[in-house]
């Protein structure tokens, strides 16, 4: 590379080459320096959000007379532009940057701004025609800035986290019906306990789902409330009132989304709270799936030594010493991705309560640790109810031998015998070794058609005594 | 002790010595014996919880006509005896137990039986009068039982906790209306930087618990939904439907709470993710009282040596080594209380994802974490805003003098000097030591008066220009 | 109760009446006032090893001649006291207290003073006789006594956690002999593997809580340097250089523990990390013993309808409604002390990292976290040794059907017979239902006596082909 | 791309296109396509591992004959490349892959064996010429080699933190020994206390990092037994003997780590506590860090309105609204990564507590945070040794304004002067708003020179009693 590959910028430490072509310019290369701990870098969808923001204040900043429409333009343009996932490159700074932001803020004025500057027919680096700080930023601080982009970004991520839990939902309940009639033992504290239906099984997970689905879609309103145009520690100092009023109505309609302004914006730039309650229910998503990818990999345990009572789809070979051996590879993704977003969960709250008087400077980590939960469980959830929901197989047969066996059938014939006939069926079952419907056979009580009928799924996982009403005495 | 302390019981394992005066039977103390690893015993408002359950359970039980009235009425009685937390010393098995809460709905029939056997005149163990299981225990599992218990136990420490984000919310709002004229500067990042009023900051932080309040009293009804009637595993298999069904109606009138039936038992008897949504509010709100404390740490910090902008009610003496030191006792206290919820917030999360098909059996765990931290959270907050927030005073000359020496002065003339001149003023400011207002004095840029006008609380903490529409140039 | 139930105490806030009988002075009833809003105490074996370090602090101001004999001796019989537990119910202070500990110190000092007041003959209260803080806390400062006594309680509670893991790595190793024959199935993500013994599974699990107990016997000297002497800050102002040098070496004699002076006292005085690495090793424990009750519940699931190859021994009733349940409440127990553990490690490692310059205010919060963590594994794993890792049966039928019905079969003639032969027999199994076992026999392939040989444990178990010294050909 | 961009790979699903120049194959494009959740891949360290392990299988293989030597080295050459980072591009599997790390064995497999078929000449996707299971992965099963890479990589970035601490740690005694003569006042509980050395700041923060620097220097012997050998579960089925004692040999040899053979097996390939262990300590390193990043937030605030005794190196521009604002960026970002790790070790402890039986199915989960959580805060401590705390400037003026200001004076004369003056000194002070030194001048107890002595930080700081032996009486 040649000399002409760089230019030069300035700032208070002093100058320092940039590479020509860059967009960014000195300050993100200072910061990106500084910060270099992490392979992570900023979630791109903060980005977005960030270069949303430009736009609305390039906007209002125009209407107000305040930014000479031919710059307010280019910016404009250039942060749609950025908004839209362009110049992803170009962001460089580690996602565990300190400074609460400012380094990803000055990153996409300088982005914006150069770019500004090319579509304005200028060289890169020429900030005398788009100034990053001057025009770019105008009107704004970091601290109002970040803190409603990353609420954007959250907002974002938290639809396709919920509709993620809506898609799950569907399939599960699908499930649901499709194995209504699959009659099987349920299990409590791991023991044999009486019927349900594998239908049964589904619904209870659908139903989990469908709660968090409930929690993640409410709890997006809580995320409305916006602290643009609060500057530097929310009380609005330096800033125009009119430009205040005005640019959150901008934003609204540029992003779609319903946000308002925060009443209180010394709070709003200061307290973080919202991100440990949105992410305190992601974390209960989580635990629903760590819950549900657990009983996948107990009911598909086998096959031939474990419950093997389902069936995982095959996706990819297991074992190579094994021939034939396949892994419940996506419950352990999921499990995986449950355990990742309870650990965001607690990243999260380590920096929000140790926010300090006007500013929360632990935004970035915040960053790091919400979206990538929020987007990871939500794909996990999307692949877990294609890849193996969708193709998981019931094996009733391995089902109905399970309750069979079990006491399970005892607790539903005592109504009938009483408790203390019932107790002579169990131990007689556990002395031979037979299972508990022979055992009944053979003691006579019931015949194999009426046993079938005390067992009718319909009947037996529903209240009340099965059978209760055909008045059988023995 | 002679021998006639003792009566004798049986179960499965074998005869066993009770004390002659417990109220407690044979189940009971054998768990007390396998369980005996905390210093910590089950939650007295869980106890209580499961003691309205009983009352519900007999009188539905009655109604039916499938328990004696003699004996249902006595049960009634001893469950509301209980249920007002007589018998707390009988309550004996550690909080860590295993089984899911059988243990403890033994011992909650146990003692009630006995108590009831008491009240019709007989002599207790003598079980034949009244039954733990076959009467105390009628139509119910502690599948049923315990996860509704531990709603309206956490529903009722819920609303206590409301309540005191409510008391201290109000607290910090009359200090806000005390202390609205206080200037002071605002610090971003631990640094200098524009002005606010300490009114201001006491906003802000009622803002946060108004918010911690509103989340709070809003997820009570999501704990509604209980599955009472589900017996073992949510189908409600051996329980009649009409019970299912009056049983919550008798529930709901005894508690006064809004409970309403699962409509899915399945689902409600083995997933307790709702307990991960609650808690993780409860850590919310944890964590806006540790930043609240930290503040209120940094704002005392000194007296001399520190910021010493407040000064906090003195509680007690400090230290013996350093006469008339002062130590912030109370936000220490609530720190301290908000890690621990935290922490049980953790507890309470591992124990819901652990949860195996048709059970979860970690609620013990759950209970003993959830419950604590929304009591000594409630009791904290209390504590807080009357034995510290009340008593808090400003230092109006501190908080003046850090403000005119430092950079947010800069900010405020910025708009009226210019970038350049303002750096200038800073610059010197830092050269000479003297404080920001004296060398903006000194240039004689403002005089005294001007400079008063532009620092007025109402202008300077406000949106827009201080003191713009006074066309100032200079 | 008339009105000589009650003497007058005084401090700067003012007077207050103390019960006449009580131990604890005024300072303690502030202390219990202020903060009571947890249900837990302080844990008493931080306050016996307050107690003597004020023996170890009395004996050394005897005898450098600063503190009279006859208060002396009358100080150190009363500690001697507390330190063997007595007046345990006079520590009326909440384990959430703010103030670093001070109140705890304040407690011991004035139970201390009013026994050692009683022990010369003299009126509880009458503190002319023998003050709490010019006698009791003679050259010490909380700040020294708290974190050292921490520090010995650690050392006495780790002491028994690890002689726990003795225990029980002892009755696993007993169990591993036993089960040395049982050949079973392994799994691998609960998929059927190749065979181990029942002996090797149990084998596993003591390797682990070997090491558990290496590294927690290990972290002991960790513990050991105290800064006792260091006063407020760590430098030892206002502290003789002898009395430095001496009360260290009273303390290692009066406790037998190996402590000594930590050269950096500063460093003694505000940092607590040692604690996370404690709390840090603990948790391993607490990850190991989730695991093994985890693989206890896998392994006795059934009777009839899960694995069901080894059986927990009955100790207590099960289900009220399924006669004959049996639950694994030991491994539930322990599986909830494992999170608790898990919970309080977070709580440590919070508290230890909001230290702020010279000391750490939140020593209370480890306290209350790390000893009952302690404590409880200790005692979980004792009765998990007796009360169920000792009474385990093997099921050797259950544990031989799942393997000759398994894929693991195939792996281990695999080598003889091909991999393409091998793969066929698998599909015919799947196929067919038969068990694998049966398939390899009816294709002729081996005897059942070759079948058996192959199967040794002592060969299948071991490194290598099992059988191919047999030089096999098929 | 045309068709010939492609070749066509089969596995037991069914064929599929994979890029013709790609290194993998399809068992990794299976993989990819499932787990594409995270945007996070399988960490580097870790990809060199496991082809480090694969170097010493090739090489064993064909020592014992088993191997061609053609295709050996080709192997051991393509291997020895990836060992070194190359192809780092063709690991594309996501970092939370289910499976147990099958898919990145199958990954470092396919990329070998093509890049091998490569060296030999052939073309990509001809496994007749090197199989990526029966050449590449000979003698192995995931099941040792995941675990066996994952120790190699932890010893090695272990390695790389411990220096790390070694690092700062150097740099903090620099400036201990700089700042040794910087008179302060000591705060405890943010309030004054009595007075310290900016140095001795600088020795306790020093100290706890030589602690961490020793912990994690001395785990690391706990990493070094390896399942290499085992196969399967650990019993070793269908290796042989010579292979297993001679491989791990080859490994130490190649790797230079101090590796040697588990003893127990079964145990090494289902247990994971040892990385509970290693991340607990990686914590306690993190809680040091945080604890010291707050200190340096603390002392570094102000400039003019904070405490400003120390003054931190300018990095980069602060804000764009208020000129001159430089913010503690460094410290910031030390804390978010501290707050990282502990996130991490939350992740780990998820993930090892929920092994199951012969196998932890999250062993990747463990990956995917431990290794970054150490890499990380190891580059984290290197920034801040060389940027900031080499640059770290002392304020001594105000460090001593501070002091002469704070009840610290009144503690030092307080055994010359007596309680009762030092208290009036102290009341006196407090009411004129005069400094401490000023009031102690006036009242005439000791000249400025004597007040000077008395303060001597080589004096005033250590034990004892300052200035006692000029036997002052006043």
């Amino acid at each position: 590379m040649n000399e002409l590959s760089y230019r030069i910028e300035q700032d208070l430490i002093g100058p320092r080459e940039i590479p020509v072509d860059a967009y960014f310019g000195i300050h993100t290369l200072r910061a990106a320096e500084n910060f270099s701990i992490s392979r992570q870098m900023v979630h791109p969808e903060l980005i977005k959000a960030v270069a949303v923001v430009k736009q609305a204040a390039a906007e209002t900043n125009m209407a107000l007379g305040n930014l000479d429409p031919v710059i307010g333009n280019a910016i404009f343009q250039a942060a749609a532009e950025v908004a839209e996932g362009r110049f992803a490159d170009q962001f460089i700074i580690d996602a565990l940057q300190g400074g609460a932001g400012t380094s990803t803020n000055m990153n996409v004025n300088e982005v914006i701004a150069n770019r500004a500057i090319e579509i304005l027919g200028g060289t890169k680096g020429d900030y005398s025609l788009v100034h990053p700080l001057n025009h770019v930023n105008m009107s704004q601080s970091t601290n109002d800035v970040y803190p409603t982009a990353l609420r954007i970004a959250s907002i974002r991520l938290l639809t396709h986290l919920s509709q993620a839990c809506a898609t799950l939902q569907g399939v599960l309940q699908e499930k649901e019906a499709q194995f209504a009639g699959v009659l099987k033992v349920g299990r409590t504290e791991m023991q044999d306990a009486v019927p349900v239906t594998l239908g049964q099984e589904f619904s209870a997970w659908a139903e989990a789902i469908a709660r968090d689905r409930w929690r993640l879609y409410k709890v997006e309103e809580r995320l409305r409330q916006v602290n643009l145009g609060g500057t530097a520690v929310g009380t609005g100092l330096n800033a125009e009132r009119k430009y205040i009023y005005s640019v959150i109505e901008r934003l609204r309609s540029l992003t779609g989304l319903g946000l308002a302004r925060n009443e209180n914006m010394i709070d709003g730039t200061q307290n973080a709270d919202v991100f440990v309650e949105v992410s305190g229910l992601v974390k209960a998503c989580a635990a629903s799936l760590a819950k549900i990818a657990g009983d996948l990999r107990l009911l598909s345990s086998g096959p031939r030594a474990g419950l093997g009572e389902i069936r995982l789809p095959d996706l990819q070979a297991g074992s190579s010493i094994m021939p034939g051996k396949v892994n419940p590879v996506i419950p352990e993704m999921i499990t995986q991705a449950a355990y990742q977003a309870m650990a965001q969960d607690l990243a999260i709250t380590l920096a929000v309560q140790a926010g300090q008087l006007e500013l929360n400077a632990f935004l970035p980590l915040i960053t790091a640790n919400l979206l990538p939960a929020m987007e990871t469980l939500g794909k996990a959830m999307n692949v877990m109810a294609e890849r193996c929901i969708r193709g998981i197989e019931a094996m009733p047969e391995q089902c109905l031998a399970h309750l069979h066996n079990s006491v399970g059938m005892i607790t539903v014939i005592t109504p009938h015998v009483g408790y203390d006939v019932a107790a002579e069926l169990a131990k007689t079952a556990l002395k031979t070794g037979l299972s508990v419907r022979t055992v009944i056979l053979q003691a006579e009580l019931f015949t194999e058609e009426e046993l079938d009928q005390l067992l009718r799924p319909e009947v037996v996982t529903r209240p009340g005594i099965a059978g209760k009403r055909k008045d059988k005495t023995i």
